[in-house]
C-alpha cells in the first residue's frame, strides 16, 4: 500500500488522461522547422502556423485566424469568449517560429526529428517557444474537463507569432492593426523558464535594453605615429579613455541620470532573490565560462543580472588590427554598446543621458559621435504584489505540488513590456523553460514532466485569474 | 654691376661644373625600379646596387663590392682611403632600394620616368634616399678638385644597403659581418632631412621604438549579454579602462619607471628648437590632418614629436564589429601598441616596464597578456656640443650661405642607432630632405638646387671632419 502525500487535483488528472495524445501532436508540430531567420524556411514557419491553427480549431476555439497582412510569416490569432460575459479577457502571448539548428553535426539527435529519450523530449522547439505554448492546448482542456466548464473562465486569446526569433519586427503593426482583437485585461507570457525543474518560478522582470555605436574621429589621414604621434589626439587612445569613464570604481554607471527609474527589489523580492539555491562557483565555472563574478558594487550576481541595468561593450575597432605592427595614428575608432534597463528606466531617456554624458566628456581635437539604433527595448517591470501575479504563482504551485513559488528577474530582452503598454494591461509570465533547456544552441530539450506541470499549471490559471475577476486585475 | 653677397666657394663651383652630367645619371639611376618591398623587383634592386658600384668606380673608390651574402638584395662598399694615413675614418650610410609606388594614378608623372620640371626633380627616390645618397658623388669630387686632393681629406667608406624600405632585415647580419671594413671613428647618415627649404637643419635626434599587443582574456565563449552582462567582467570594458590608465589627465605617461633614460633637451637644443620657424596652426590642418594639437603637458608640439616619448595605440579590436548589433559579453579584446623612445631610453627595459605596468593594473577576473615584438629600436641621441656634430653644421652651414644651422629632432625611428653602436663610433645626419618631398607617398620630387647644395655640404663636410681629427671626434 503507497501513502499519497498529495492529492492528485482533478485537472492533473485530466492532463494525465490527455498527455499521451498531446506528446503525439507536439512532436508533429517540432517536424516543421518553421525558421524565422532563414528565407528558405519560410513556407514551414507558414506550415507551422497552419497546423497550430487546426489544433486550437479542434480544441474547440471557435475564432482562428492567419494574420499575415503585416508579413509573409503569420502569426496565428484564436479566440473562445467565455460564457461569463464578464469574465477576464486574457491574451497569451508565445511564437511558433523557432531558432535555426546551426551547425546539425553537433545535435546529438537531428533538430526535426523529436524523439523522447528517458523522460526527456530533444527537437528543435521542445522548450522554446513550441513546447511551452502548446501547453495551453491541454492545459485548456484540463481546465474544461475538470470544471465541468463549455467554455473558458476566462475570455480567452491565443497570439502566437511567427518572428519572434528573428526580433519580431512587424509586432507593433500587428498590436495596431488588432487593437480590437488584443484588448485585454491581462497579458500572459509563456515564453519563459524557471529557475530549474525543481523550483517552480515566475519571471517578475525584463530587462530592456538600447544599442549603439560611439565613434571617434580623430585626424583625417592615417599619420606616422613617429611624424606626429604625441603631439595629435589618437582616437582609440580617447576612445578608451571615454568608455573607461562609464563604470566608477567600484563599477557603477556614472552616467547622470541613467539610474532614473530604476525599480529597487522590495524587501519580499530581495528574500525571494536570497532564497534562490543559486551555486555561484557552479554558475561562473559552468554557464559562465568565466574566471570570476564581476559587476557592480553592492550588488549579488543574481541582481547584477536581473534586478540591476547595465552598460556593455559589444565590440571595439580602429586602426590597424593585422599581423605584425604598422606605425599609425588612425583616423577613426569605434565601439558598439548596449545599454540594458530594469524597472521604469525609458529607453529614450537613457539615449539622451548617454549622449549628454558623451558630449560632456569628450576631449578637444576628436569628433565624437554616438548613433543610436531606432527602436529599442523597455524593461518589464512585474508588481510581485499585483492579484495577477499573485493568481499566476499560485497556480504554478498547485501545480508544483504546493511548493512556494519564487520570483526571478531575467537579464534578457523581449517584446513584453511592449505587449502590455500596447494592450494597456498587466503581465504576467507562465512558463517551464530551464537553463538546461540549450535553447538557442545544438540539442534543445525539455523534460516532457515539466511539460505536463505547465499544462496543469494553465489548467488552474483560468480559474486563479476568473477568481481575481476584471476588478481585481484592474484594481 | 651686381653685387655678390656671398663669396662662391671652390667646392660650390666644382659642384656647378658638375651639376648637369651628375643631375643626367641621378636619373638613370631613378629609372630603375628599386622596390625591396616587391619580390618581383628584386632583380630592379640588384641592378640598382650594380648601378651605384659602377658609378662609385668611376668616381675613383679603389674598392667597390657588392654585400649579397645575407640577402638577395645586395648592399653597395666603396671604400677610398686617405693618403693622411691618420685620417678620421668615415662611414656613409643610406639606403638604394626605394618605396613602392603603389597608386600610380594618383602620381602626376610616372614614379619611374623622372623629370626636372621648374627645378624641380620627380620620381621615385628622388629624395629617399637616392638623391640624398648620390649627393656624396658629386660632393666627394668637388671636395678632391677644391682642395687639389688625389684622396678625401679622410678614410672614406660608403655603405648603401639594398632593404631599408623592407625594415633594414639583414643589417645586423651585415655589421657583424663586416665588422672590420666599417670599424669607423664616425658614421655619417644621409637619410633624413632639414626643417625646410629655407632653413638649413640637422637632425640631432630620432626615436626609439618597441611595439607589442596587449590581450585581455574574459569569458570562454560569448555570452550573450543580457543572461550574463553585468556579472561578468567584459575584456573590452577592462581593455579600455587598462589603456585609459597609461596617460594621467595631464597626458603624462603613468608607467612606473617609463621616463628613465629620458634626456631633457639643454637650453642650447631648447631655444635651438624655439628658433625654428614652426606654424603650428598650418601644420595641425595641413600635414596632421587633425582637428588640434593635443599631447603631453608642459610640452610644445616640437617637443611632444622630438624629443619626448609617447605610448601610442596603433589598433584595437574585439567582439562583434559587423552591421546591427550582437548582444555579447565577448571572449576576447586586443591593443596593438607602440612606445616611441628618445634619449637614453633602453627598449628591453621599457618592455619590462610596461609588462608589469599591465600586471599590476589587470583586474581579476580576466587575464591580460602583452606580447612583444622581438627586436626593438634603440633612440639615437647625438650630442649637439660634440666637434663632429659642430662640424658637419659648419659643413651644412657653408653650403648654405653661412646660414645659422638649426638642430631638429625626428620622431619617427631608423636603424641609426644601431649603427652607431655596432661601430662604436658617433654619428650625425647630413641630408636635405624637407617635408614637401612626398617620400613614402605619390609624387615624390625634390629641389634639384637643394640638392646641389646638399653636394657642396658635403664637399665642405670632409674638410671639416679631417680638421677636428681622430683626436677630436673620440674626445
Amino acid at each position: 500500500m503507497t501513502v499519497e502525500t498529495h492529492s492528485t487535483s482533478e485537472e492533473q488528472r485530466h492532463v494525465s488522461e490527455g498527455s499521451a495524445a498531446w506528446l503525439e501532436e507536439l512532436m508533429q508540430w517540432l517536424r516543421i522547422p518553421s525558421v524565422s531567420a532563414d528565407p528558405a524556411h519560410h513556407p514551414d514557419v507558414a506550415a507551422s502556423a497552419q497546423f497550430l491553427a487546426d489544433v486550437l480549431r479542434r480544441t474547440g476555439f471557435p475564432t482562428v485566424q492567419m494574420w499575415e497582412e503585416t508579413s509573409a510569416l503569420p502569426a496565428v490569432y484564436a479566440h473562445w469568449p467565455s460564457d461569463d460575459k464578464d469574465a477576464v479577457h486574457v491574451v497569451v502571448y508565445g511564437h511558433h517560429d523557432v531558432q535555426p539548428a546551426d551547425g546539425e553535426e553537433r545535435w546529438t539527435y537531428p533538430p526535426f526529428e523529436p524523439r523522447v529519450i528517458d523522460g526527456v523530449l530533444h527537437g528543435r522547439g521542445a522548450s522554446d517557444d513550441k513546447g511551452n505554448i502548446f501547453m495551453h492546448v491541454l492545459g485548456l482542456k484540463a481546465h474544461l474537463a475538470a470544471t465541468g466548464r463549455t467554455s473558458p473562465a476566462v475570455h480567452l486569446t491565443m497570439f502566437v507569432e511567427g518572428e519572434e526569433e528573428s526580433g519580431s519586427p512587424h509586432i507593433s503593426e500587428l498590436l495596431t492593426a488588432h487593437a480590437a482583437e488584443l484588448n485585454a485585461d491581462l497579458v500572459v507570457v509563456s515564453d519563459t523558464g524557471m529557475f530549474n525543474a525543481q523550483t517552480p518560478s515566475v519571471c517578475v522582470g525584463m530587462r530592456g535594453l538600447v544599442a549603439g555605436e560611439l565613434h571617434v574621429h580623430g585626424p583625417d589621414i592615417d599619420l606616422h605615429s613617429g611624424s606626429f604621434g604625441g603631439a595629435v589626439p589618437n582616437p582609440i587612445t580617447e576612445l578608451a579613455r571615454i568608455l573607461s569613464r562609464i563604470h566608477d570604481e567600484d563599477r557603477h554607471i556614472t552616467i547622470p541620470g541613467f539610474y532614473d527609474g530604476v525599480v529597487e527589489p522590495t524587501e519580499q523580492e530581495a528574500a525571494a532573490t536570497a532564497a534562490l539555491p543559486f551555486d555561484e562557483h557552479a554558475w561562473v565555472t559552468g554557464p559562465a565560462a568565466s574566471r570570476a563574478a564581476a559587476g557592480e558594487g553592492g550588488w549579488s550576481t543574481l541582481d547584477r543580472i536581473g534586478a540591476r541595468p547595465t552598460a556593455e561593450i559589444n565590440g571595439i575597432w580602429g586602426g590597424y588590427t593585422g599581423p605584425g605592427s604598422r606605425t599609425i595614428v588612425p583616423t577613426d575608432a569605434f565601439a558598439k554598446l548596449t545599454f540594458r534597463l530594469v524597472g521604469k528606466q525609458n529607453p529614450e531617456q537613457i539615449r539622451t543621458a548617454v549622449t549628454e554624458f558623451f558630449a560632456a566628456v569628450a576631449p578637444a581635437g576628436v569628433e565624437v559621435t554616438m548613433n543610436w539604433e531606432a527602436g529599442g527595448v523597455r524593461p518589464l517591470y512585474v508588481d510581485t504584489t499585483h492579484p495577477a501575479t499573485v493568481a499566476g504563482a499560485r497556480a504554478l504551485s498547485r501545480a508544483f505540488d504546493n511548493q512556494p513559488v519564487l520570483f526571478t528577474r531575467e537579464g534578457g530582452s523581449g517584446p513584453e513590456a511592449e505587449l502590455s503598454e500596447a494592450m494597456g494591461a498587466p503581465l504576467i509570465f507562465l512558463g517551464v523553460m530551464t537553463d538546461s533547456d540549450q535553447i538557442h544552441a545544438p540539442n534543445e530539450n525539455t523534460e516532457v514532466a515539466l511539460l505536463f506541470r505547465g499544462c496543469e499549471a494553465v489548467a488552474h490559471l483560468w480559474t486563479e485569474i476568473a477568481a481575481v475577476g476584471r476588478a481585481g486585475i484592474a484594481r
